[in-house]
């Protein structure tokens, strides 16, 4: 099997570094090349256009936004016009809804197969293979990106022949991990305040009704203030739960949480903090409380405010 | 070791099952005593006002709200007049940090001993002695509760010297729970509008990242629209969010999730959904987004508005 | 001075109609023609096209939402392609602050003029010219068109030079309108349930601190309960608040009073609400207390739920 | 006549200036005797406990919370044992309904009136006479009461018999007044951001549909910035919302705008601007669009944060 990866960022990286254990002929694009290099070393050929990637039996993307997918699908030179008729693009990013929709459209047309597989997990998941993806598409080109999908994560779900049901799922839960976030923002601003110990506020929580894996991970984050570097910046975060709500709103359904959790990224961003770990939008509860954090980054002393 | 308990709803009831266990002399206590008849026939000895169940070493209290704890400690007849010297009151109520305050100076005035030890858990973890415990109060007085601990509980965790601590934990806890519950009930609206099958989206969830038990009880209770009979009433949930919302307004410390929470179990206790369990919190998200929720009740049909 | 018109809604029809006071040559379209025939009898010229509508010195566009202008002015036979250079278009719709500035250097390109000035004032207003119109634009271009803003309106601020900011000025006044609105309705629930009548109430608001034409105005409908026939439909209001959002998140200025309004709209149009008027917000808080209105509509009964 | 008056703040004074224009025998009383002073030189009547100050026909108290009411009214040598049968008690300040049924019926079971009449106007309104007084109580004690109303005020509204129902009114209305701030602040913060003229835009909106005074002074001490000296304080204004919530709560009616600001005003205190303006709640709309107001005050520079 001929398989194509575009876009080689922190998780798109990692995973391609998974994919050379299983894959025999495996071709990588990425806008700037430098970051091709470490994995051309390990065996992956480097493609200088999205096309060249994409005339395989699969194509998959892993990008950061909507304009970049499109930038790579839609252009002269790009994936759309040079996969195979019968091929299959796996578009892996968190991208909205109407893009899903835009992409499966336009691939059914040129007689090719899309698969949406939007993933959970950061980084370090991605680097150990332990991401879960969550897919949508015909049940058939579904099936046939498994053995991909088991290179990549820990478990595959299959949620619907329409792609953009598996964006919406990855959204929503994006917006529930924002709101675990914003709510122990507020927690540990409140027992901070009162002056219990931060790790053993943790302590308690995580070894109780709370002991999910997002409550240990962001817990730790927000109780050591460790919001550099970035996993997963404040920028991407907003970006996510912007498309939510543009999905809430299509469908009518409002989310008021999700829409105070729009409000304090803005309030981040207009700070100047889009490129902390969006753990630290729990530092907005802390700053309201009168906690004056300093949380110290790349570029100097950052203070919520 | 002579302990008594007062208060037998549906988690004391379970508790001195419990604590029949591996207590030799154990004095129960109950406003309307044909509670105690299953207990006293399993052994317990049935006291005739608080006075009389606090009489020996330690006794229990858990009660539904402050005013029912004060009714039990201050009156005449009541704990605070009958404990010996160099007893111990245990408060496993979930209550303000005021009166947590007030009840461990009466105490000391009293030269009895307070600890303060509210638990995480619903009437079924109170059955299986798989309660938390959180406790705070002088270390040697927590130390001499442990064996009754052990009987209630899966885990102790001892918070700090100051008995409102450990009440701080348990609001802020109940805080997160009802945050959760919130929180789900805006994504099921969502993907439920969307058309997502609401099991299989509760089984992405509690597969990925979250896998707590919090997400697991609450996400079966909301994906099944089960809200009655109830584990913990609307009208106690609205009880908690309102004593967290006093500590932080007490520690000036903003909680806009606990706001808006708060006014959410207001709008069910208006339209008459006060005995509902509290994950029906999640009935509103729904009906915003114009799902016509039917709750069947022992009263009737309810539905949210 | 020839002048034409684009838009002959409930706004636009009225203000047509005073136009023809003063206008000697004026040239109407509406994409539905009916509606013109009133405005012939009276002296207006029908045009087939936006382009016939703008051949002469100066047209003026007054249309629903950012679609309906870019249709009559980038279309082929639109707006842009027919207008003289040195003519001016005088663009009164409530539209995105980017519609606004895509609108300006088309003109400016065009060798036209471009001047943003929407208006306050709900149809009744219209008809008896106390519209308020806010300019902004070239600031030879904005006098130019003082005699005709005379016919409209009864007064008339030029804000700046930067198209952009008239309509910003305009979508911030629209959300303080909407705030006014939604707080009403919550002290109306809330005085209501306390028995306090409708009428009485509003008398003491506008009597005293709250003497403002938008308390009048609002504060009559809400505590008359008389939200149809829509001066402003819900789905407007809908479409105003997203467009101050959207250029608060352009700039980066969070508001989270905006934020709470547009998801009581989307609860209103995910229940069907969207042909109320937009006063009808005010209904949301009164349903969340438990009062059950019903208003009566051309279609039946509507319940807020 | 024998008048009685307790309470000499900054409103009371102003008051009581004006009630020695009409009133041949006024006896006041305050807490710290110095401010009754330069009343005591216009003709007033020096009592040294609240008991002396209400041996007369009408006692009138204006306190600024329920405790300092309550230790006026309740104390030994308080208001209520001395008060003749059949004369009046109006309380004008601004209490919780629980406190004004409290008063009411603890009069009616002394033979005594109450009526409630607080009231609306900043110190600089009470010193013009310029009050608006909301009053309840039996129609002929209100009646009594007319001839002093009529110096303090410029218009009475008579609400109903029941007396807590004129202070829901009045909380009702502060909660108005505070979301004017609010909603101006975030418009300020919108638009100050995209370089629009405070005072312009200012004068926009009070010239149109927002001429009220209430969009007037607040308006303006926003637009200047000027949140010191204090017309009223946010620890006020936090008392004030907090109860309107606790009516809401007992009434069953959310009220969410009056929830985000109590939120809001619990964010000024955490930052120690207790003693500003109330006004200086539009300040955090402003904060987190990251504009960095610096308001100097008595104490030195104070920045929202």
């Amino acid at each position: 099997m001929k398989v194509g990866f575009i876009g080689l960022g922190a998780m798109g990286g990692a995973m391609v570094a998974n994919l050379l254990k299983g894959v025999q002929s495996l071709t990588v694009y990425n806008r700037t090349p430098e970051k091709a290099k470490p994995l051309v070393a390990r065996g992956a050929i480097l493609a200088n256009t999205p096309a060249e990637a994409a005339r395989g039996d699969i194509v998959i993307s892993m990008l950061a936004d909507d304009p970049a997918v499109e930038a790579v699908v839609f252009a002269d030179e790009g994936l759309l016009g040079a996969l195979p008729p019968g091929a299959i693009h796996i578009s892996m990013s968190t991208i909205s809804l109407a893009l899903a929709e835009r992409l499966a459209t336009a691939h059914r047309q040129a007689s090719q197969h899309f698969v949406s597989a939007p993933v959970f997990g950061r980084p370090e998941a991605a680097a150990a293979a332990k991401l879960f993806i969550v897919a949508a598409g015909e049940a058939e080109a579904v099936s046939a990106c498994q053995p991909l999908f088991d290179l990549l994560g820990q478990r595959t779900f299959f949620i619907a022949a329409e792609a953009p049901k598996a964006n919406l799922v990855k959204l929503s839960g994006n917006f529930l991990i924002a709101s675990v976030i914003e709510c122990l923002g507020e927690a540990f601003a409140l027992t901070s305040k009162a002056g219990i110990d931060r790790g053993t506020y943790l302590e308690i929580l995580t070894n109780t009704l709370f002991g999910a894996p997002v409550y240990k991970t962001y817990g730790e984050l927000i109780a050591k203030e460790r919001y550099t570097p970035a996993g997963f910046k404040v920028g991407l975060g907003y970006k996510d739960i912007h498309l939510a709500l543009d999905a809430a709103e299509t469908l009518a359904a409002p989310m008021p949480i999700a829409s105070l959790i729009r409000d304090r990224f803005l309030s981040l961003i207009a700070s100047g903090a889009e490129d902390l770990d969006w753990s630290a939008l729990a530092t907005l509860a802390e700053r309201d409380a009168g906690r004056n954090s300093r949380i110290a980054t790349t570029a100097g002393t950052w203070t919520p405010r």
